[in-house]
């Protein structure tokens, strides 16, 4: 069910978008009870100018490499499970494809299990 | 005021894209009571490698013709009325442009009315 | 914290796009409690055909230089601050880069504190 968005500056190798888009959904997997073929993603390549961050907010230095990463997701998930996705992010993408964790930056947006149709026009998770 | 993302694979003709994006505004305009003129749509085309999908989650076989749909949107549709424009979008896209139906993910993200400016620095919808 | 994503028509100047970013941002500021620094902005450039609106829903006359500001925040503004948000950032923008008030269309999409990573894994908003 969640719709990810990673939005990275344009200029990477295939290989390391991949990675990037990888390491996000196992993380997703492992913390946060995301199905293993519940994957869709899209990757949106910016312009260095058009990929705006700033490089100390909260006294975290950012670099050019910065990725923005928002999930839509059902609502329900604990602050401790979120904290958890964050943490197995950034160390799986430190690992591969070799993001800084202070170039890691999450947003998720919760909705209804209604709001999603996976395809046929129904909605499957409707209760 | 839904706003709507599209997001598909790149190569397909202009005219595809705009009865995607027809049919997907017709549905909302006959199924949760969007006005017919509030139609606002961006559309992101994406490389392959950039779109990804599970051609498979929930038994239902996609292919790279996968699209995307996110829609913003006020809250306080019905799960009823949710189901119907899930069903008539898939119907709409099956005859024009011939989207299989597998093919269509469809997100919601639910709002506040004082969450929209549609011009002027105004909030038009704010009670 | 937010997260902005600007949608304009391509083919605007980098300088152009630049000013609007810095508008919005200072719009922010300004009127709803956001830290100058926490700035993440990601703009996106489409095709004519790919940025759909409509020219005159709510009476407001739009033309292609019609710019979609999604803006990712946490819950908790009051309308009268996203009053004065819409109005403060048609104002800006209207002064540089010079847009029409009747072409700023604005989305908020408010989430929970500690729906947000800035870095380093960690959820730096949770309480």
């Amino acid at each position: 069910m969640p719709l990810v968005r990673i939005s990275l500056r344009e200029g990477k190798p295939e290989t390391y978008r991949r990675a990037l888009a990888d390491g996000i959904h196992r993380a997703m997997v492992e913390t946060i009870n995301v199905p293993p073929l519940d994957r869709f993603q899209a990757i949106t390549e910016h312009p260095a100018q058009s990929l705006i961050y700033d490089p100390a907010y909260l006294g975290i230095v950012r670099s050019d490499n910065v990725v923005f990463v928002q999930i839509i997701l059902n609502a329900g998930r604990s602050t401790e499970q979120k904290r958890a996705l964050y943490a197995r992010m950034a160390e799986l993408l430190q690992a591969s494809p070799g993001l800084r964790p202070q170039d890691l930056l999450i947003s998720l947006v919760e909705v209804s299990r209604e709001n999603w149709s996976f395809g046929n026009g129904q909605a499957q998770y409707a209760v």
